[in-house]
Parts: structure tokens; C-alpha cells; sequence
């Protein structure tokens, strides 16, 4: 049973990633992890919040770690990203 | 010497609320709170990275929650809305 697995917030509807956290808990994984960057953070927070009000009562957010990563741009200059993880975990 | 102080994020440029949580800090606030709500949650953790990595380098995260609200439209409908706090606090 993998202990972690991890979905990447994209611009898709915020419905489809919360499906794809709450498919990954239904196939056993007791953690997942909901990764977001720049202005997808805000989906990525209601992603958690839909899955542990909705979907799956029996889930919390166990940790939530924000951090910056630097991009290289197309000119080769790099600029800031702020990133966000939030753990979802099946209440034991 | 007050404990707590909140900055609650808008629409305006990130330094400005950057700026907002540094001067709490210099006036003598351990923590200051970093309050946001739906879209403006990216903004938010734009903010406590800037002012981590640039601004007070001795300060950290010391704590993020996140929630949902529920607002009321004009039409008397409600809709819910992801909130999230971020704890800035000046290490020991």
C-alpha cells in the first residue's frame, strides 16, 4: 500500500483534482499530497477543503508546508514562485 | 507588547502587505497573523515568503491553517469560500 502520493494543481476545474485526491485514498493510499504553485495555491486549498468537507469526512489536513522555488524564465532570467503542500490523511 | 496582529490580504500589490507585517513586527508583534480568503490565498503566501526570505530572516511559519466560510450573495444565496491563516512568528 503506498503510503504518499501526490496531485498536481493545474487550471482544470477544482471538481477534478478533488476526484483525483479522493481516487488515490479510495485505492489505499493513507496520505496524499495536493502540490500547487503561483496563483493555482488558492485552487489547490479549496481542493483540500472539498475533499475533507465533501468527500471524504473521515479525512483531515495532517500538514501544509509553503516554500519558494525559482523558475527560469524563456530569456533565461529567473523569477520567484511561491509553493504550497497540504497533506490529506485518513483519520485513523 | 501586543501578541497577535492580523493583516487580512486584498487586491492591492504584495509589498504592500509585506510591508503591513513588517512594520507589526518592528513595533514589537512576536506573531502576526496572515488572514486570506478564495483567490487572494495565492497573495497570501506570496506574502509570508517575501517577508521570511527578504524582509526578517529570523522569523518562520509558525503555523497554517486553512477552512471554508460560508458567504451570503446579494440574492440571499450563500456560497462557500476557502480561507487560510498564516502564523508569522520571530524565532526564540
Amino acid at each position: 500500500m503506498k503510503d504518499e502520493n501526490i496531485v498536481y494543481i493545474g487550471n482544470k476545474p477544482v471538481i477534478t483534482y478533488a476526484l483525483a485526491v479522493v481516487t488515490q485514498m479510495k485505492e489505499g493510499n493513507d496520505t496524499v499530497i495536493i502540490k500547487a504553485r503561483g496563483r493555482t495555491i488558492s485552487r489547490a486549498v479549496d481542493v483540500a477543503e472539498i475533499v475533507k468537507n465533501r468527500f471524504i469526512p473521515d479525512s483531515d489536513v495532517a500538514n501544509i508546508e509553503i516554500s519558494t522555488e525559482e523558475l527560469k524564465k524563456y530569456d533565461e532570467t529567473t523569477t520567484n514562485v511561491s509553493t504550497i503542500e497540504i497533506h490529506i490523511k485518513k483519520k485513523d
